[in-house]
């Protein structure tokens, strides 16, 4: 079946210039930009990125993804998104679905490449494509100055939703964590690693890339609530 | 104390267009390219993305990183690396430290970084500096297209040279996982997934990026010893 084709392309952490080559060339030759609203921080600054690279006109559609835990709503919309995708594929488009950092790590861009494939088997696989992006993690590593695993350590990114059990179980076994939206958890994710001595081995970023961005090297001295796109990088041992 | 800049630049995983936009404008400015000969793989490949972008005539040395165990003999040969890009720091110059997929991931750069600070504690700070990469096991990811990790799950990297028990200890607890390096252990990689019943939850890249790039979705089919540019990625759970 022809197609034309759904590039998946990480703009990287929010640097406009750390998106890849790739990236910027796959958006100059969009005919259409696909963003997921998740956000409204995520989705201007992903933007911000992009309209340095396409070509005027080019037109941007925002592709809803409600914030709620009902399933079914999630569902309908992810199919709905995803029909969208296909329908510019079938109509020989490239369209560009841009997301912040990685498209596969921590993405909205997943769901839509499941949901697509779900509802379109018959798609050619190689109709979607993707361009892999620079990580918030690794970003934060190079703005703190800290080598985030080498040699034979382990490295293990957490959400900061994930519950306590399962995060002190990790922080058991690893040698590097990296804990990814560490801003509504905050005050419990502090309180977590003071418990396990790890407090004088994490430093938390905060407004990671944007103006104002802080490296706290003393949780201790970091706000109760601090922005959303903040991380703690731990050296666990 | 002024000084010119050391960059630690990751190019990416070896396709050229997979340098940021950031990376390859350092490197067009730079006075002088180091690299770390640590195998001649690494290095011809960062080389060949570099020489897309470097000014004709700018000088690249190679940095040695013998292979051994002898901890004076490599600490030996740190201290002169960090003393010869020192010198060129002293010496005004914009220097680019480049290293396949981020430098602070597995790099050669982690080295090089904490052994100029040891060495050269008066050198102000922002005299070196990071540009990060896109990762091996994002790419990986992408080519295979498999989502790395998604909303609350965890994500591990492990390279494939950690002992079997501690490997084994984070497979139990992780969600997702990615085993770099995953060809001089193949076979015992390959045993340990098949024993905790994750084989079927496993796939294998080699050759990831160049020519003849494979990908296996079942481990069984895989050959004994892949090639250097291997990793496993496991949907644990």
């Amino acid at each position: 079946m022809s197609c034309g084709v759904l590039y998946g392309v990480g703009v990287g952490p929010g640097d406009p210039e750390l998106i890849t080559l790739k990236g910027a060339r796959v958006l100059a030759e969009a005919d259409v930009i696909l963003a997921a609203s998740s956000t409204r921080n995520d989705f201007s600054l992903a933007l911000d990125i992009v309209e340095r690279h396409i070509r005027p006109g080019t037109p941007v559609e925002r592709m809803g993804f409600p914030m709620t835990r009902d399933a079914a709503a999630l569902e309908a919309a992810w199919a709905a998104n995803a029909d969208l995708a296909a329908g510019h594929l079938l109509a020989g488009r490239q369209a560009v679905f841009v997301t912040l950092g990685d498209p596969l790590t921590y993405s909205t861009f997943g769901y839509l490449f499941r949901t697509m494939r779900q509802r379109r088997p018959d798609l050619d696989p190689d109709c979607v494509r993707v361009v892999p992006g620079v990580t918030s993690f690794a970003t934060a590593a190079a703005h703190v100055g800290q080598v985030l695993a080498e040699s034979g350590e382990s490295l293990t990114v957490i959400p900061g939703v994930k519950d306590e059990a399962a995060m002190r179980r990790l922080l058991e076994v690893t040698d590097n964590v990296a804990i990814l939206k560490a801003y509504r958890n905050f005050p419990a994710l502090r309180r977590m690693l003071t418990d396990m001595g790890l407090a004088g081995r994490s430093v938390l970023v905060t407004r990671l890339g944007l103006e104002g961005e802080m490296v706290y090297r003393d949780l201790a001295e970091a706000p109760e609530n601090p922005h959303y796109f903040s991380l703690i990088l731990v050296r666990a041992r």
